[in-house]
């Protein structure tokens, strides 16, 4: 690339949606520039948390302006409760991106894990330890929401150099 | 009820999502005004179904303006794909419905074959030749994701009496 690609990863939640953008060059120059969490109160309604999430998401896209969004790509097995929660917020999130016109692409758990270290049976901590080295961090950066975010954006920056070789 | 309540019945999904608005004066005395549905192409992104369901039932919602919404509430234990499809698709109209200030009641598919017909169990058919008796209708209407958002609205009107009852 001979230019930076600046690319936003969002972890998608109803209570909270971690947020990582990045400025990526090539995959050996990529830089963190911000992240953070929106969190919504469960006290609330479910119709207000996702306008929360809506308007939150769409000021922070005009603020930091990223050229590309990886969202997470759900998966569910368990909690239906939580499943039909998230995805509720998910779908809220997709309209963001749609209207801000910023082009959308997923990831799976296991792709997120394969590509960042190797191995997509990968932990956490495995995958946030590479992100440090990745992006050249003094830490992991918290909430944990907010670094998973991160390395969605790294997934992108990877993905995208990938395609441009082939 | 001293004065008709304009409420809108609304039947979630991706492809097709179901709109039916009635005006309510009491349960004896209740009024179809229209009954359409909304409809994404399976060939676009689920981004930009997202958005048009999100823009089209906003503008439908300006142009009836309804004061109270019922939306089915869902339960899944089938097909993943779909509920979390479904789902999305729900989150964007709860958002619509939040962002233009219109109260929202949920009903369950038991909750609302009870409330119509006294049967829980009552196929979809008894539902919409309930429907047809209650709304004074010449024939059952069409399509049938239309006629399922009437029954929700219908749903909605007879709640309130029994809220003002009890």
């Amino acid at each position: 690339m001979l230019y930076a690609m600046r690319i936003v990863g969002i972890d998608p939640g109803l209570a909270t949606i971690g947020l990582g953008v990045l400025d990526a060059r090539s995959p050996y120059d990529m830089q963190a520039v911000e992240w953070l969490t929106i969190k919504t109160k469960a006290g609330e309604s479910a119709s207000s948390r996702l306008a929360e999430i809506h308007a939150d998401l769409t000021a922070f896209l005009r603020q930091t302006k990223p050229e590309l969004a990886v969202v997470e790509k759900l998966f569910f097995a368990t909690n239906e409760k939580t499943a039909m929660d998230v995805s509720q917020a998910r779908g809220c999130i997709l309209l963001a991106l749609e209207q801000e016109h910023i082009p959308l692409m997923e990831a799976t758990p296991l792709q997120l894990k394969s590509c960042i270290t190797g191995d997509g049976k990968a932990s956490k901590d495995q995958v946030r330890d590479m992100l440090v080295r990745m992006l050249s961090l003094t830490e992991i950066p918290t909430p944990d929401d907010a670094a998973d975010a991160l390395a969605l954006a790294v997934f992108g920056a990877l993905s995208i150099k990938t395609t441009m070789i082939a």
